[in-house]
């Protein structure tokens, strides 16, 4: 099963709106068959480990990180091709969530007399999974939120000043993070700021995540590179209802995808955002700030987890903070996040923080 | 030589203002001795492990982290105790700076006929002995700054509620660092803010480093702890020329050490703080904030390792900062710190920045 969960993680951030699952085919001690989704979602792990393993699945033993499917959607469902493969037992991590699955796929597979076990390294799996989870269950995408800072938490000088706080080493692994999740989210002030490409770059990835901007009144460049590339990578914005129409058509014209949502206090409602995100798809998202959005997605509690660059020079109170108003009355009001990982990355301090329980 | 290097840093903080020295005495390729400098800064390491050696130093090989003092100071000189007892070999880590010494030591024993290798571990006993070394070449103390924040990088919220941010662990762990210095030191906010005590609880410490308080008109309070406690850990007091005759004459009176300062710009200058605290006698400083005083630092180019703890919670940039105005230009000119060290410490991360070369 850890060979199936490692298979899965390869498709994260190139299947959504799928789950990124993984699966081996075992018989007699040999592994005769590995699967996981393939970009775009299909085909899923099952049919690709099924299509390696040929003959030798039938008796054999199957692990996969979720339970097959079992509804007819654009392939057919993953149990009926365990069935018919003739494979002895499925162990399968975890359930899934989607209710056209929800246990008739585990239900499918004994029907036929499959032996079926479940809950075998199933936390990981919900890990591994924890977008797919969020999205079905929260209706939302797992988010993880970036912070590049100094020492003293500042990711620019007083003066706007930020290339290069963090050093190669850490802009590489902000790269990979970014192949890992189906969207990078920026809001509208660093859109129009740092002219971002928000791409993976260097890594040879083959699926670009989505691009993501968060600005209520769609004020931003059109001369960009985000709306350059906009039908080269997809770019999604999230606008207010109340978004000039003449902007909204432009956008669309350069191949923007629109996403309105709900306005709360002045300013777009993160919770909506990420609903409307999740609805368009998007089961993964990785935040890259700036402040204030930063601050508005922890203050609703919407962080899962935060990673943190820490780079070795204190830049003073003066600078630009990673993360801006809170609104926050006493210390105990505030969400702790449980600390999964620190290590060097380059110069710099990687920290990985995640949600509690995650 | 490690295990003698390991034995001189007991004394680390407890030997001020000598250095914190280790001695091992080997013969046939057995211990027969060894010895560290003892609290107060005497006996020195070479007259504890010869004590310890007795008659088995005859013909021995002895490893010191430091090169044996050759003056008469208020012990006699170590050279001319190792060769009274016949000692064949003297392998030296690293030169005394100390201009009484500086080679006579090296000198006095190659004199008797033993043979004497230097620069043995040299970079770690330069390290082991940094506070010493600042203070005979620099004419200042080592200088470790610790600063304790969210992972924005705050150190209380709008309000001013800082306790705790970090956990008892990290706590924990900062008494650890107070008994390896020779001085706690704040800024004046801090001291009026927090009535700290600086001292160091629940380690079981034979001597309390001493209290340092930079204040430029001596205006802290008189009801305070350090006030009632200056006759028991020494506190020193870095004011200005400026400060109020009376408030001088009460500080001295409760038993506190006035140290009269450099001012530069409205402020005290913190290069001369430094100055005067190693002509005090003090070697090695650890300073916990606040952010102005932290700032100055920083700016001032003063810090030789950056201690800091992080938290697994955002506090939002309505908080106090950890690092105040820098008045800083451009990142360029931000001075960068070598990362020496990460690791979880509790629920919190610590991560250990060093002056390059150190």
């Amino acid at each position: 099963m850890a060979l199936a969960l490692s298979l899965g993680r390869r498709g994260l951030g190139r299947v959504w709106p799928n789950p990124a699952v993984g699966c081996v085919i075992v018989r007699e001690g040999r592994i005769v068959g590995r699967g996981w989704t393939q970009p775009g979602g299909r085909p899923h792990a099952e049919t690709e480990a099924l299509r390696e393993a040929a003959g030798a699945a039938r008796g054999a033993d199957v692990y996969v990180t979720l339970e097959p499917c079992a509804h007819h959607g654009q392939t057919p469902p993953c149990a009926e091709a365990l069935i018919a493969a003739g494979v002895a037992r499925v162990f399968v991590a975890t359930g899934d969530p989607d209710r056209r699955v929800a246990g008739q796929g585990l239900e499918m597979l004994r029907a036929a007399g499959i032996i079926v076990e479940t809950g075998l390294m199933e936390h990981e799996a919900r890990i591994a999974n924890a977008g797919f989870f969020a999205k079905t269950e929260l209706d939302r995408p797992f988010l993880t939120l970036k912070l590049a800072a100094s020492l003293d938490g500042r990711i620019a000088t007083a003066t706007g000043e930020s290339k290069w706080i963090t050093g190669p080493e850490a802009r590489r692994m902000v790269h990979a993070q970014r192949a890992r999740h189906d969207a990078v989210m920026v809001g509208g002030g660093t859109a129009r700021k740092d002219d971002p490409a928000l791409t993976v770059r260097d890594l040879g990835v083959a699926q670009q995540p989505a691009r993501v901007v968060i600005s209520r009144r769609l004020d931003l460049p059109l001369m960009s590179t985000l709306a350059r590339t906009a039908r080269e990578v997809p770019v999604l914005l999230c606008h207010g209802h109340d978004a000039d129409r003449a902007l909204r058509q432009t956008w669309e014209d350069l191949g923007a995808v629109l996403l309105p949502c709900e306005a709360a206090g002045g300013q777009l409602d993160p919770a909506d955002v990420l609903r409307q995100l999740a609805r368009h798809g998007i089961s993964r998202i990785f935040c890259e700030g700036g402040s204030a959005l930063a601050a508005s997605l922890i203050e609703a509690d919407l962080v899962d987890e935060l990673i943190s660059f820490t780079a070795g020079l204190g830049v003073g109170a003066e600078g630009l903070p990673s993360v801006g108003a809170l609104g926050l009355g006493r210390l105990s009001q505030a969400a702790r996040f449980r600390l999964a990982e620190t290590r060097p990355v380059g110069a710099d301090v990687m920290t990985i923080w995640r949600r509690p329980g995650l």
